[in-house]
Formats: structure tokens, sequence, C-alpha cells
């Protein structure tokens, strides 16, 4: 997988092409995307290709690389080769809530995030018991009491920074963890950290969003996964997605209809990360290629 | 159709049944609902009954409508009763998008909506051929450019309400309108004028919410009908809807996305609402019993 | 909750919530459904009411059924009163899928839904460490192979229903169970076994309908849950939802997005039985008051 | 616009980038799908490209597209350019039903649809009207009753058919057009003929499909717009959506939620054909490259 983004460039399709053509490796998949909004147009692509039958003479994946970032240079491209071999490593971190726990965990072991979960961590004690269940190590990382708040969190974040470096973690995903981090941990982790968090119609800033949502009388309430910034919620955005609300349903009902929807739009984002199917554009937005 | 309203209490929903009884009359359908979240919690319910065999003796509607009301009495209970054969009368103000005028036309015609068009208000002139083409009356109402502001705006809601009582309207639809109406004028038509308007997740106040959605990188776009108020786009939520958008979209799709959005949200609301199947309640919470 | 089914007839509504009142009993809410299509057509209602201050001197519940009965008698009605503080007990029968039972797992123990699960029956020993996760009971009925297939399936059947009537079971739900039940057991169980099955449009029957969907290009796949009959998968619908497919989605992708479908519409499914929100009428189809 | 469809083959990709780039032609957009349940596998490719620095010496389009056609013929490929100046001449064919036709008369006025709409054809006199009001030609061409049925047809479909040469027509868009044509027609008419059904889970063939769907209960309708062919119905799927139904639904509302969805997925499918956007597999399966 090849990830190139470049100011737009005419001629920058066939040089690529012509290269992987070049090296006998097939290209199974290519989409690409000009965003006309920033100034010079931006052009980004996703090339899937096959190198199983790399051109002798080449030699080896190497070569490839290196005649790849010579282009790059050539086009001012911004670039990264993926290799399926290597399965990204993704820590989920959580707080009490199990719901995206358990869904992130079923949906590795069957198969369907092409990832391994080394880790699971955790500001409280209450979920080691599932990370136990699927044979997750799990890492209780709490406050300390004995020193103050901001020296507290300081250590807190560094403990949790150390475990994910041990576990040489690829992604972080911010599971309903209740906890808001530094901008110093959002930005060493910026590009790999993924949150989901709820969102409405209108949008409730502040606390209790549920509870106001449920006075204003709102039809519809969604859920919205994102990069995690210093800035709360936001990151920009990977997927959304709804579910419809009646005036029958009760704050409770909402809550419990949120969680199917955090599940979902959580996995899909999770799963187009770990497929290199998400690019964040300069100003922001991503540009996401749906399998 | 019999709408009480009340503090919650025990025996009037048995109550209301018996007299409906001892008037031979047939409930078709009944659909309740207490609101909790009100101190005392308040209820709700919406009784569909035939009166076609409307017992003799008991003499006609007028004698109906007195025991209804003193029923209602001994329980605090507002009420209505709609006769299915008044059809109700229906305004549309537009300004100068077409979509959502066509569609509301369209379906009066078909016989989805069962009400009566009588005009069609506009400040601009652009779409009196529309509403000629489907021999509905249209007034243009623009402002006067010979006084001032304020004076140009009082006059011309003045001159809006005018015909609106001319036409004997019951249901005023803001089909796209692009003014903003004093707070007098909503007062006035309160719990009658029905506006729809894009929403975002997240919210976008402000100018050119599409551009800001767009520069935002949201993966969905919503639709909100709901009563008017004098506080923009801040009254009780009648319908919402949303229609999904990827990185490809420019401003110019998610608009043409948005105007389907718009005609289908503003078009079940307006259902709803001829229907009588809408109750707002008094913290401004909307009860739609949708068929 | 109080679940009366009759021919329509004046006068039921009143007779029911005048009884209800006269107990004291508060109705919390109250819903109904006239079948036209039937002739005569047919009265349905589901009360839920609230007994703690059930009047003195009326005793107690048994003196309430009674009535309830009296007043059944007079209009023909069926009935059945659940009482919340009894909760069902639900059997869940898998084969080697282990998304639904998962999911309904899980849900139970969040307290989503208000039932027991005593048991997981399966005809492979494959998923017996799910149940055992969730300390539940595992009981592995395969086939016979010393004896012929219509034996062996008797023995099966017969062994299955004896587990379900050791554990108490009030509802059986087939979580990809895929095995095709006997008419016998089917008529011992009917109205309280729940089947899910993947739904298509065109519907292709037969056998491996996801690779006959992805040859005809279908843009969507569904699933659909329902009571079952000895019929294969043409028992009263209960629930259907479906997914958005493109032509980039192999075979293995449609399987995937159907096992999300699957879940979702199973769960909402079996919650609404256990809430007692379903009811089946004379001619097969369901009336499905959701929460 | 160019879309190729070829064996898959390496170095296609390649090849046709280095042309357009050796004419320097701005590559916008480009989509590709290799279709690997056919053997040999298949490619497909989208290229949008802007020619308006074409390079001098290589003069004109014509020499572009002569270097297309000798690379496709190296690679075994069908190909095809259309040119955005060239709009695109749809037929609207009709009976009495008129959301359909309303819709698109609407949508392409409105800019939405690029193409233009030279006639309005139907077998009924009733929607003259409505072709009237947006100043399109209309013809009625019904049965001859003089002669015997078949010759009829045979008439009948010659006038159709006529008519579509005289107005140079490319497109012919079955807007709710409740004859059946011939296969000699369907065949004539390949590949630019868009019908649009309704669809149902489980799926209901023969008369009254939607009292059938209503007697089984159905909780979802559905509408599939595809391209004509002789067999009814089994044309290839360019779009499908669904709307959600309940027991409160009567026949004619599902009719009329009914007719909502298929102006919907009709509009979408037209759009999308109008902008090369669909490709037909030699299976019988759309590529789809939504915009």
């Amino acid at each position: 997988m090849d990830m190139p983004q470049c100011p737009d460039a005419k001629g920058v399709v066939a040089a690529l092409a012509q290269l992987l053509f070049g090296f006998n490796c097939n290209i199974l998949q290519s989409d690409q995307f000009s965003d006309e909004t920033i100034a010079p147009s931006r052009f980004f692509q996703r090339i899937h290709f096959d190198f199983k039958d790399i051109s002798v003479g080449t030699g080896n994946l190497a070569v490839l690389e290196t005649a790849v970032a010579d282009l790059a240079k050539r086009y001012q491209m911004d670039w990264k080769i993926s290799y399926r071999t290597q399965r990204k490593r993704m820590a989920l971190l959580v707080s009490k809530m199990d719901h995206c726990l358990f869904d992130l965990l079923i949906r590795q072991r069957s198969g369907e995030l092409h990832c391994d979960i080394p880790v699971v961590i955790s500001n409280h004690s209450d979920l080691g018991h599932v990370a136990g269940m699927f044979g997750v190590d799990f890492e209780h990382l709490g406050f300390r009491r004995d020193i103050d708040k901001v020296a507290a969190k300081q250590q807190q974040e560094a403990a949790i920074q150390r475990v994910l470096e041990e576990a040489n973690v690829d992604l972080i995903v911010l599971a309903r963890y209740m906890q808001i981090f530094s901008e110093e941990f959002c930005e060493k982790n910026w590009g790999r950290t993924i949150n989901i968090h709820h969102s409405f119609l209108p949008a409730f800033e502040g606390a209790k969003p549920y509870h106001r949502a449920h006075e204003r009388g709102v039809k519809i309430i969604g859920a919205t996964a994102h990069y995690a910034t210093s800035e709360l919620d936001a990151g920009p955005i990977i997927e959304q997605d709804i579910t419809r609300i009646t005036h029958r349903d009760s704050v409770q009902d909402m809550v419990r209809k949120g969680r199917d929807l955090e599940r979902l739009v959580l996995a899909r984002a999770v799963r187009w990360h770990v497929n290199d199917r998400v690019l964040v554009t300069p100003t922001g937005r991503t540009v996401v290629w749906q399998d």
C-alpha cells in the first residue's frame, strides 16, 4: 500500500503507475481525490498493489522504496507504504463502560479487524475481567492520590505512554475512555488515536448532553469517531452515524440506543484506519476510502 | 379527534373512554403518553373516534363537546376536537428556492396532504409561476424601500398577517422562507407555523453553515422541521433526518443532498400536523404520534 | 401488563379502563390497533399499568385477574397479564457462529434485556467457552451417529425439549442455529421461538444466498427476525433492517456486514418480545409496539 | 471521461495515465475496480480528465481518441469517451402516476441533472399537462384498437422507437411506465433504459405485491432502479433503498411511502447514469462510482 499526498500536479498518476509497472507490481485498487478547497489544490491517492511478482534484477522492496522516495521528492509528495504482513498493534483505553471494549475484542478475534490487541489500559480496575476473557493484558493505571492533581495526571500519562511504547503500539483507541489527555500527549500520539463520542442535532456542549437532548426533544441522536486532539471532540472526523428517537425514549433509552451506535461507528472507523483507508488533509478533513 | 392533555391522573383514560362509549362513538385508535420529566407528570392522549352512530337522544356533536368540556374541567384537561370534514387551510411562505414549494404542492394535489392551499406568499416574485402551475394564488409581499427598515418590516408582516387572515389560514409553512419574523408575529402564530432548516453534527451556527460543515469534514448532514419561535431555529422539533456525506461531496453536492432531505422532513412534519398528530408539551418538546 | 385481543367492539376500551380504574390501578401506557384487513376486524391492545396502589377490599391480583377473565368472556377476548417481577427465561440455541451469542449475552448482562439466560444449547461443542465466559450452562446436544437419521433427529429434538423444560424456559432464541426443526417441535414451541435470517432484495431462496446476491449485484442486504414455524423462514416477521452494499463488497464483506445486521435485528426482536411488545394476529402478521 | 474495461492486466493503469499525461491532460479523478469473480478477472476504470491544456502538436481530440483506440486494441479494452459539453438527451416514459415524472422534471430544471428532456411519452393522455407545465413535448402513443393485440403492441413500440430516434434520445427512463416491452425493444435499447420498481423482503412476485407484502406483515419496503431487460425486473441493479413500515401502515400508506422511495432511488440512478458513473459487467452486475 502506498499513500501519496502532494500538491496537485499533472503526471503524478502516470509516474507512480509507471514506476510500479516497471517493478512488475500489479495495481489491485487505486483511489484518488483532489481537494480543490485548498490553494494550491492537493492530490491524495491510495494504491493497493501486489508485489509478489516483483521483477528480478530490481531485487527487493528496499529498491522499490528508494525509487518511490526519489519520485516523491520530485513531486513534493508525502508517502507511506504499509505491508499487509505487518499487522498493526492496537491498544484499547477504557474506563467503566464495556460495550465498545467487548465489541472490538470480539471483532478482532473473529478476524474482522486485521490487527493485534496487545493491551487494554484503564483508569479503573472494573473491566480487567473482560480483557481477561479474551486473554489480553490489562493495565490499571489510575491516579496517584498522594501527590497533587497536575503531577498525578502527568505521572498517569507518562505511565500510559510507557505501556504503549513497551507494547509497541501503532494505534490507540479510546473505547469510552473518560479522561481528557493533555495537549502534549495528544500531539505525541497525533493521527494514531481514535476517539468516539455522542453527537446531537443541534449540538449540546458541556455536561449531561443526553439529558439536554432529551429536554430539547430531539428526534435523532448521533455518534462521531474522530482522531483525538487536545481540543475536546474537535479532531478530524472519520465516521458518523445516527439513530432515531421518539418522545417515548427516556434518557436511559437514549443512552442504550447510543451504545449500539457508538459500537458500530467506532468499529467502522477502527477498521478503516487499520486498513490504511483514512488520510487527514492539511486543513483537518479526512479522506476515507471506504471498503 | 380529541387531544386531551392534563396532569397525570388515575381514571382519565377510563372517563374519556366511558364518555365516548356512552355516546355510542367507536374509538378507532388511541395513543397516550405520560411525560415523567415534568413535575407533576403530564398526561397526553390522542383519540381517533368515529361518531357516525352517535346515539339518538344525546342528539348532536354540540352535546358531545359539552360533555367533554365538563369532563375536562374536572381533570384540568386541555382538549381539542378536530373534524376530518373540516380540511385545514395551509399557506406556503417561500423566497427563491422552489424545491419545498413544488414538493408540498404536488403532495397536496395527489391527496397525500389532507388540506387546502389557498395561497403562496413570498418576499420575492420569482416563484409566482410555480404557484400558477398549480392554480394557487400568489402574493408578492416585499419590503417597501421608501420607508425605514423597521417600519418596512412591520408593514410587510402586517401585510402577510392580513393575507393569512383573509385566506382563513390554519397552518403556515415556511418552505425555505429566508426572512426572520418578529417576536410579535411568531407569538401571534405560535403552534401553527412550521419551519425547516438544515442541521449539522456538530452544529454550525451563523453564516454559511454548509461551507463550515464542509471545512469540518462532516460525514452527515441533517434537516430539522420545527414550530417557529422568535428565537431562531429553537422551537419544538417535529422531525429530523440525515443523509450521508463523503470527502468527495463539494459544498454544492451537500446543498443538493440537503434539498432532498428538506423536502422529505418538511413533508413529514406537515403531514403529521395536518393529521393532528403533533402535541407540544409545556417544556417545549413534541409528542409525535407517527402514522 | 395486559394483552387483550378480540373482535373489534365498541366499549371494550372503556370497559377495560373502567375495570383497572375500579381497582385503583394506574394506566402508564396504552397502545391499541385495529386490524381492518380481517373480517370481522380485530382489536389489539397493550396496557401497561401499575398496581402498587391496588385497592384494599378488592384484595389481591387474583381478584383482578378473575375480573379481567369475566370481562374477557363477555368480549370474546384473548388476554394475558405479565408481571415485570417475573423475569422471562431465555435459552439461546447456537451452532458455530458466535456473533449473535456474544451480543445477547452482553446485552443481558448489561441489564438491557430484562430476562435470565439459564442455558445455551448447541449441536456443536465450539461455543462452549463463550457460554463459560458468562457463567452460563452449555448443553452440547449433537446427533447420535449409531442410529438412522430420522431417529437421530427425533432424539436430538427430544433432548433439546427436555433441557428447555428442565430450565423452565419461556423464550427460545435461534441465534444462528443451523438446524431445521421438525413441524412437531415448531408447533410445541410456537410463539416463543425467535429466529434470525438474512434477507435480500430480491430474495434468493436455497443454498448460498450471499453468493447469489453478490452475483446479482444487489446494493442492499437485509436481515429478518421472525417467530419460527415449520415452513422455513416464513413465520410472522418481528423486525427487519438492511445495510448498503457496493460493487466493491466481496461475498466475505457481505457476510461481515450481515453479521452486524443480524445482531442488531435479533436483539431488537428479543427485547420487544421480552417486554411483551409483540402480538401475532390470526393471519400471521405481528403487531409490534416499539419502545 | 474515459471508461475502459478490459481483462485485468498489469500495466494498463500506467499506460492510460502515461498516454493522458503525454497529451498534457490533467486527471481530475480516477476510479478503478477489478472483478475477481469472473475468470479471467476483469478490470474497470473511470477517468475524469481535463483536456483544456491539450498539447499543441498533438493537435486535437481526434488524435487523442485515435491514440486511446490503439492502446485499447493492445489491451483488448472496451472504452468510451463522453464529453461534458455534449449533454445527454433523456426521454421519460410514463403512464398515469406523476410522482417520478414531476421529480425528474424538477431536478432537470434545477440543474441537478446534467441532461436535456426533449420528450415525455405515454400510453395514456393523463399526464400531458405535467409535461406542458415544464414546456416539454408530450407524445401520447396508445394502442390501436382496430387491429389485433400483437400487431397493436408492435405498432406502438415502433411509434415509440420513432419518437426516440427523432428526438435523438440517449437515455430512456421508465418513470412508472406500466407496459412491458418486447425482447426486441429491450435489446435495441439495452444499457440505456432505466426502470424503477418496488422490491420487498421477502420478494413478492406477481400481482398486487403491496397487498401481499401487507398480508405478510413486512417491516420494510424497498425500491430498485435497474437497466431494463426483457426478463421482467431482472436487469442489472443500479440502486436500491428501503423505508420502514409498521403494523399501522395500510396498503395505501405503503404505496404512499413507496412513492417517495421510487422518486429518490430513480433520481439517483438517473443522475449516476447521466454522469457516466455506471458500468455493467459481463455477468450483469453494475459498477457504480457514486459521486
